[in-house]
């Protein structure tokens, strides 16, 4: 069963949005088994919707379009679809009728352009949207299978969830045709170094595959399989993810997708210790890392952002005379952060980043960043020279921060 | 000149990125006014990818593809543009000898794996890349240009305004073609009530088009014309801007895409004032997205992140007898927050943001969130209830405290 993306929108032509709703499927898909080989975007426009819906129906199994079947004048994906399928438009009463109650519900007026939602391709089923009023279509053209959903993300991954995929599923005699794959993350070394040091391990396999991505100062290495059951494939990988752990030894961190924040608050629950963040040219960012994890308050407890030279003295206890000192950005101006946090805060673990994020230097060359990790065992500090700009410096001294974070937490501080 | 983007790489199929260089790309193509009309992704699979650029180079006059040009074993793009032209692989001895170099002046050893990237298919110019390792490509297949570059965004965005954006419009012959959009920025009202508001504005309009675009919180309007020159673009635009304007009043807040947070650091600069913030559920996102911007140091001082109880009385003065008479969660202690956190942070302006961004709901509903404002004018709060999870809930809870603070700024307090 062959399954592609068509996503609908001249907001994502023009780059106004990130299209995370194809990342968002695709991974849905990759875990269902479902083969995945195939997106693309077009904009608003009816007859270039409908050659790439017929594009799409000649070579997959089932189409999955998104977006464009919002209430408003833009939304013309029924319409590319009637092209598509050469059927006519008709109309749901029934919905219609829907629709109104959602409004009295909310007692709300019903902008009458809502009613576009009721009208469908004839032939078409329609996909319940237990999130919002647009509702999903599923028709077949020629051999395929089309699905239209909306473009909100929060309406349209509960369908996919929840209709489209066992739908694809049921109609799929897909046996022989799980995928299971393996994600090692690293830390510490550079994208082609980790590849050198694995060059020979693939070389003659074709199954599993292997492939590197990075992300921010993280380098994953993913093993992917292919077999009749899950089983099979995961017995497939075995031996090679062995390997890859012993070539790479404490440069691998996890396995799986769980992001290092949440790693460092589950380790600093068994030790039993709270933590506490000192920021100043993160500006928060660490903070907003560890409190997105759902029940962060367990154990995260707060921060202090000190973005002035005053506010390290006052809130965070950075002495005045190290700041006249030392300069403002050292790395006992790091340390002293972090314990000054760790008292204010009244936490065990504190981690403290302080540098120069750019564009302009101050008396730090910009890209230098540097982060303090206290713990009731030891205190220290590390130095990092961080490339790009302003965004990436400071997504990257975040990443390092946790990091690191992690490290001092499993006892194993740098050197 | 019609340009297409064409993404390599099987973790984008898989969702583990999301695919932010074609939206970085495409934004681009607009503003350098060449059409755009496809994007599409491929895994990093040979047949797949040639067959992707037999596809693209049909249909339009420049292909740019992203990905698959670094020096590991998956990196197959070279090889798969070899196989859509039908040329062999050449090798350039002076490419390699730059490779060399660049990390002899590194002092580390080079990975002979990055040789790889000295290859080239016959026929093809290197482009340089002046952040990285990998050259890019560019050659002619059939009447069409096709361009390869790293899919870094680093290395691959200054190559794009650098070397392809310049030469696609010096080979482009396009009188006729420029194409501008003003974008409108609302706040305050959904998307189906601003089509409603709008419906017969555009209904005998192809030029210029209106588009809509839900952002978070935030609602835009799009406006676009293409004429023989910019200017005359413009002047299409015009009139129907007022009359959009006019419609909408004060839901207008922005043209153009300066985010709210740049706005709000700028409006506390004219009345001379600092900004401090004070936050709980939201977790440091608010700090985050103000110091996102350069410079923000001149207005903001930091911020303190009280994220338990006891915190919120010893860093923000929050009265114990408050906490235990209103509930931890109340307009009145969001009122507090900011009080506090101007005394403590010593600033003029405050915005104070606590609720529950759930899962798991605490005294109150999931998605109740307060955001309170406190200038040297006035203090006032507002209860928000937003729908979601706990990801959607922060981030629209962040761009209403971010537009209060704006409204707040200039005077427009909310009842």
């Amino acid at each position: 069963m062959k399954v592609e993306i068509l996503s609908v929108g001249t907001e994502l032509l023009l780059g106004q949005i990130v299209n995370s709703n194809a990342a968002d499927i695709g991974s849905r898909l990759a875990l269902a088994g479902l083969d995945h080989y195939h997106q693309a975007v077009v904009g608003d426009n009816l007859d270039r919707v409908a050659a790439a819906i017929r594009h799409a129906v000649e070579r997959s199994d089932a189409v999955i379009i998104t977006g464009g079947i919002g209430p408003t004048q833009d939304d013309i994906t029924r319409e590319s679809i009637c092209a598509a399928a050469g059927v006519e438009m008709e109309f749901s009463n029934a919905y219609a009728e829907r629709l109104r109650s959602w409004w009295a519900r909310r007692d709300r007026p019903m902008p009458e352009t809502n009613l576009r939602q009721a009208e469908y391709p004839a032939g078409a089923d329609l996909i319940d949207n237990p999130k919002g009023t647009a509702p999903g279509l599923r028709l077949r053209i020629g051999p395929a299978w089309v699905f239209a959903l909306p473009g909100v993300p929060q309406e349209m991954l509960p369908m996919v969830d929840g209709s489209v995929i066992p739908f694809l599923l049921e109609a799929s005699d897909r046996a022989g045709a799980a995928i299971e794959s393996v994600v090692l993350r690293t830390y510490g070394e550079s994208e082609s170094r980790i590849a050198e040091i694995l060059d020979d391990v693939f070389e003659s396999s074709v199954n599993p595959t292997m492939a590197f991505l990075a992300s921010a100062a993280e380098i994953m290495v993913r093993l992917t399989a292919r077999a009749a059951t899950a089983e099979a494939a995961l017995d497939l990988i075995v031996p090679f993810e062995q390997e890859v752990r012993e070539r790479l030894g404490r440069l691998v961190f996890a396995s799986g997708m769980e992001p290092v924040e949440s790693m460092v608050l589950a380790a600093a629950g068994e030790h039993g210790w709270t933590i506490g963040t000192a920021e100043s040219a993160t500006g928060g960012l660490v903070a907003a890392r560890l409190t997105a994890i759902p029940g962060a308050s367990a154990t995260y407890r707060g921060s202090i952002i000190a973005y002035t030279t005053e506010l390290k003295h006052e809130l965070l206890d950075v002495g005045g005379a190290m700041v006249q000192d030392l300069g403002v950005v050292s790395e006992q101006t790091a340390i002293a952060m972090a314990q000054g946090g760790a008292v204010r805060l009244g936490v065990d673990v504190c981690v403290a980043v302080t540098g120069s994020a750019g564009p302009d230097p101050l008396e730090l060359e910009v890209g230098t960043m540097i982060v303090a990790v206290r713990t009731p065992d030891a205190v220290k500090a590390k130095t990092l020279r961080l490339p790009g700009d302003r965004e990436r410096v400071r997504t990257y001294a975040t990443t390092a921060a946790l990091q690191m974070l992690r490290l001092a937490l499993a006892g194993e501080w740098w050197h």
